[in-house]
């Protein structure tokens, strides 16, 4: 597999709507793996396949916010680091199943087969494969269905279908079972998490119940019931009881051109939603047996119903160019399926339900990247549970903090429950700039929603603890008469234990502001509940008025750092291209004390920000910065678009959305087989949408300004916006909004306020 | 146990020449096992009983250069981390007693007993140890000495005695045992490091031999073979073998008032002086017969000859300060334990052979701080030996270099064989002023001893490889016109990853200087061996001319790096007493961005070159960054006392000596139950001899410039100075010069030129 920054590897086809190949490519299964995967924001899956697979393969299925605290594991200590990182784990294995033919279970990596295809439909959530495989003189054929529901959240179904397409009679078993014997490939002590607490098989069923093993931490253990049961036209024969494992075997003798089928329907239920063990595993019989009598065809039309309607609210049309339609509506659906607003407990891991890597846990990502996506492409509601999660684990920010011996509340860089589980000094200690981002989450809520409810109240609670950990945090340096953060590590993670960087400094300085102004709008009360004096504010005021800013006068921008220009500034173009990506090529040292800028960092803040800089200031910036940056984090490219495109450099702008579009179609960062760069995903939706059409809120109206990329004949999206439903095309004629739902609007349509209105139908 | 900078636990007697206690502390056994460790250079363990002990014990036997490379362990990788970390290995332990009586095993954690002494005789390098333990009726008392030997290195001796002191007869066992079952504390993966090659008993020996297990590295897998033979009084019993373990039993009725001795002499050889398992056992067995024919008393009078004559060329004699006495010999005695230069593929480990910690290897302490200790203390082959390690270790650290993508050779900050073992990236690639104090060593040895051999030959394969590292590490920055070094860490590990620390900048700088002055005396051979240009010399100079070094033109200092000026500047004297020490109550973070220094750090560049700089700037430096040091490395104290002592800050200069003299006797910093400080020990000798006294070397002449400390009445020390021994005496009256051994010397007293004769005896 090539690597590099302009490495790509393409393995399934373009089409609009599916993702979808008719190869098995062995040597990038993992990879096939990842873009398979299917989620319904309660749990999800990679695409491994249902049968035996001897070949390389990295079999996940994870259940949302189940977790376990893995005992850190560091080379050296330091003091502060947490006890534990929090894992998501490897669910109890209950999709497995060993297809026999004539007592041989059928290999994909080693069996002889033809007419392989792969297809996820996007638009209606389903997985479905076929092949014909050769088994000695054995011709069969064989085709696999699979959806978690978003109709039934805790519903996992898989239908398979065979045909003897030799002439020999054929005998075939399947064997279905739930598997508590799995493991992680990422965890520090090799332990299997899971203990079974009671298992039992039947004619039509199988059933397990689990425990997450216990932790020295006192975070919760957690129980999970599985019920799967079978319909299916093969005779049933028989079962079995092994340790941590449950299974059953059905047979037919399959004469030439005879069909037969298999259906599993699983339900997996949880003690985050029940109270006790028996309330657990009764809930899942209950639900077995109201879904079992479904058909599959029901079931999965009640599915793909929820798809179709989600996909009205915010599909994204691209005419003249189908790879990047392919992309976007596939970062549609992983975002989809990993989160869509329905459980505020919940959150979105950097790779969703696709992988284990990074844990699983919560990264500043959604606020920065996922908050402004889904506060267009999905009702208010969505957007305000992930802010809720956050208030939620303010008792864990407070507790991070006061380990930094600091005031207020530190949010974490990643977790599952508030408390802090990454354990780098640099990142844990020092990429605190994470906790603005927490802040700015709240405010752009507020001014894309205009709800004043929430940041006059649970918003508030966040915003002073944020407010009360900058002040403790930042220290007066004599020498210059000024507020300064020493010791930080930006959005630039090439960069560590920086003073003063420019994005850190200028967003602690508006958290201090913003809670400020707020402070003046909530209740007498919410201010007592804080005991929040006169004098605490007043010393907000003097640090934020006296914040430390690192500016260069000649160059005319803002300094990343103290000392940054002091870099050797070569720029990314002139660096010899084997050595790129550096982080694949370079010690860590060199890319360190290098310039080169692995995400937007000072861009980031000009991003957060973006009407209160005036176009020069934003210019001079993007030219100084963009060069040096090597965008090797997912996380870059989108905020790039966003900046370029509002400088006019269209051809820059659609450069940047290129590298977001398709990062994990066409395997860009080489390491989409760990799993997809979820947070990311919403990048392509960000360039297109605040990007190419420009669109902002300036004093509570919508503002749209759009281009059409030179590469594009036109393209339209949905956006959902203060309880409006609106639909706007742009092609190289001219920009057509319309309203969908809701009451008229007035929009700034390219400088020009305009009023929308319902179409009379 | 107290805790803190100002926390002291003595559990030894105040004795000129002993360390001696009369009562078993229990709670504090570990902190006694470190201090009465015994050593030979080849070998060396802790002060564990023979005997059974269940209480909290932490046994330790190590042989010089045995090692294992670990496997790396982080929580993160960052590219460039080394795979191994090489750590010393517990030993097969051939120490081990079994003493039993009415067959019970005498276990002093559980037993009750009297008169208990513990004896660490340092004129001698003996330990002993007696009791009188009581099992039920019986009372018995046991008396231990042991030493391992400095006239055959390869001797470990072992003599008990034991008397009935009870009415009634007792039967008494004693097993000794050879047991290849140990494991380090401080190891990643829990593994017994030993496989046992084969074992054998028969009545008069126990052997063993044994080889360290496979490793992934292709390090050296070191072979050990043991012999122990026994003569007693006791009756020889039965034999047992094992796995991994050989013993004998003795047995003897000894009734009211009867005697009994029981010797154990113990031979170890290894792959390191043999080269086959037959010559290594061949050697065990040939040094057995020829040392086992020797009494006990003849093999210590051998061993405690050789020790009286180091004391002879080394001893420090205190006047009116039986603490300072006890302390500065208790150091001279570890150092010489450790390390008295036999073997140049030996080195000093932070612990010698004190404990596990640091994994027992070389760090830069040696040429820091041990290197002009031995110059003063031993003869000067014994220093030449410590430079030829670090040549022959220079393809590791050209391997270190080129993992860093760099020029030259980097030396590792721990190693066995070169190649760096740390895996921490603000130490590992960062902690590059190590380089400097390498090539300074050089330097220091070259201008104490005169001997010009070394720095012509293989010393300058040393320099050129450290300036090649630094021609490439540098950068020149456009801005300042200046090449800098941005990336480092310090001596004052308490900041991490800063740019232009002023000690590393000036160490290269003058890294560059050096080694072109070298260059310009070595034969053309040498020149053309390394093909060293007149071009790559001109860059040389170039860089060491324009390098640029952070100066405050309103402080008059030297800046630690480019934005130490900005931090909150308040001095140590302010911080609330309770926070102290700050590695104990602060996270890491905010020690990183405090101004509290670990260990001199500009100042140790100052004491390095004390002689190029004035004394306003000494001075005004001193009175800057002494205020701000917590001195949190055991290192930090030496530098600052000598410094002090040549700033006539007498009061200071002891009170920096009192920190280094009796760290490890009074537990100062509560960690010495891991292991003494041994490379810090140099420290207290420093203090006195380059402090108290103001040794230095100006244009190749000993100068001395002494006082004498308020608190005492006198001191006197033995010098080593180009193939003299010279006795230097000093109390209030004056000072006394006076040669022992060479030709007559011209010596600079307080400023005066003087000569020294040998008197007529």
């Amino acid at each position: 597999m090539r690597k590099g920054a302009t490495g790509m590897k393409r393995i399934f086809e373009i089409d609009p709507w599916k993702i979808v190949t008719h190869s098995l490519d062995k040597g990038n299964k993992r990879l096939q793996e990842s873009i398979t995967s299917i989620g319904n924001e309660y749990m999800g899956m990679r695409g491994m396949f249902e049968e035996k697979y001897s070949g390389d393969t990295h079999p996940g299925i994870y259940l949302g916010g189940v977790w376990y605290p893995d005992k850190t594991r560091v080379g050296w200590w330091k003091n502060g680091y947490p006890e534990y990182f929090g894992k998501v784990i490897n669910a109890v294995d209950f999709v497995s199943l060993d297809l026999q033919v004539n007592g041989e279970s059928i290999d994909l990596a080693k069996d002889k087969f033809t007419d392989f295809s792969l297809e996820l439909d996007m638009k209606h959530g389903l997985l479905t494969r076929s092949f014909i495989v050769y088994k000695g003189d054995a011709k069969v054929q064989v085709e696999s269905e699979r959806f978690v529901s978003v109709a039934c959240k805790e519903l996992y179904t898989n239908r398979l279908k065979f045909k003897n397409l030799g002439e020999k009679p054929v005998v075939l078993n399947v064997t279905s079972m739930i598997n508590a014997n799995v493991y992680n490939e990422d965890a520090n002590y090799d332990e299997q998490f899971w203990n079974v607490l009671g298992q039992n098989t039947d004619r039509e069923s199988l059933q397990m119940t689990a425990q997450t093993i216990p932790n020295d931490f006192g975070t919760p253990r957690f129980i999970v019931a599985m019920k799967a049961v079978h319909q299916t036209s093969l005779e049933y024969q028989t079962q079995t009881k092994e340790t941590k494992m449950v299974s059953a075997k059905w047979q037919k003798k399959l004469n030439a051109n005879d069909q037969a089928e298999f259906e599993k329907k699983v339900i997996v239920t949880t003690s985050r939603d029940y109270a006790t063990r028996a309330q657990i595993e009764q809930a899942a019989a209950d639900l077995s047996k109201e879904q079992a009598a479904k058909s599959f065809e029901t079931l999965l039309s009640d599915h793909e119903d929820i798809w179709e309607k989600r996909w009205e609210k915010s599909d994204i049309i691209i005419s003249g160019n189908e790879e990047s339609q392919q992309g976007i509506r596939f970062n549609l659906f992983q975002l989809f399926s990993t989160y869509y607003g329905n459980d505020s407990r919940l959150n979105i891991g950097p790779k969703g339900f696709t992988g284990e890597k990074y844990g699983g846990a919560t990264y500043w990502d959604t606020e920065a990247f996922a908050v402004p996506f889904y506060l267009g492409a999905a009702p208010a509601n969505v957007t305000r549970n992930l802010l809720q999660y956050r208030h939620n684990q303010l008792s864990g920010a407070y507790h991070n903090a006061q380990e930094q011996g600091l005031n207020g509340a530190l949010f974490p860089m990643v977790t599952f429950n508030g408390i802090e589980c990454h354990n780098e000094w640099e990142i844990t200690f020092e990429e605190i700039h994470r906790n603005g981002t927490i802040a700015y989450a709240i405010y752009n809520y507020t001014r894309y929603t205009g709800d004043q409810e929430y940041v006059h109240n649970d918003g508030f609670d966040v915003l002073v603890g944020i407010a009360r950990f900058w002040a403790d945090r930042v220290h007066f340096s004599k020498r210059q008469g000024k507020y300064m953060i020493h010791g930080v590590t930006g959005p630039n993670e090439y960069e560590n234990n920086v003073n003063n960087n420019w994005y850190t400094n200028t967003l602690a300085k508006w958290c201090l502001e913003y809670t400020e102004k707020i402070a003046q709008e909530v209740s007498a009360k919410k201010i007592q509940e804080f005991n929040l004096t006169h004098e605490e504010r007043q010393k907000w005021q003097q640090i934020s008025q006296n914040m430390y800013l690192p500016f260069d006068e000649k160059l005319g921008i803002f300094v990343q750092h103290d000392t940054f220009l002091d870099k050797d500034l070569t720029p990314v173009k002139d660096l010899p291209q084997e050595q790129l990506p550096l982080n694949q090529h370079w010690s860590w040292d060199h890319i360190l004390r290098s310039p080169y800028i692995k995400q937007a960092d000072v861009l980031q803040g000009i991003y957060y920000f973006i009407d209160r800089f005036s176009e020069s200031e934003k210019r001079r910036n993007f030219d100084f910065y963009e060069p040096l940056t090597v965008h090797e984090s997912s996380l870059s490219a989108a905020t790039h678009a966003v900046l370029a495109a509002d400088l006019h450099k269209e051809e820059k702008a659609f450069e940047m959305y290129s590298r977001t579009a398709r990062l994990d179609l066409d395997n860009y960062n080489n390491d989409t087989d760990d799993g997809l760069h979820v947070t990311s995903m919403t990048g392509s939706w960000l360039a297109i949408v605040q990007g190419f059409a420009g669109m902002r809120v300036k004093n509570n109206k919508l503002a749209l300004a759009p281009f059409v990329p030179q590469q594009w004949d036109g393209y339209s999206f949905r956006l959902n916006f203060r309880g409006r439903l609106l639909s706007v095309t742009v092609d190289k004629k001219g920009t057509k909004l319309s309203l969908l739902t809701g009451k008229p609007l007035e929009i700034i349509l390219n400088g020009k306020p305009i009023v929308v209105e319902m179409e009379a139908k």
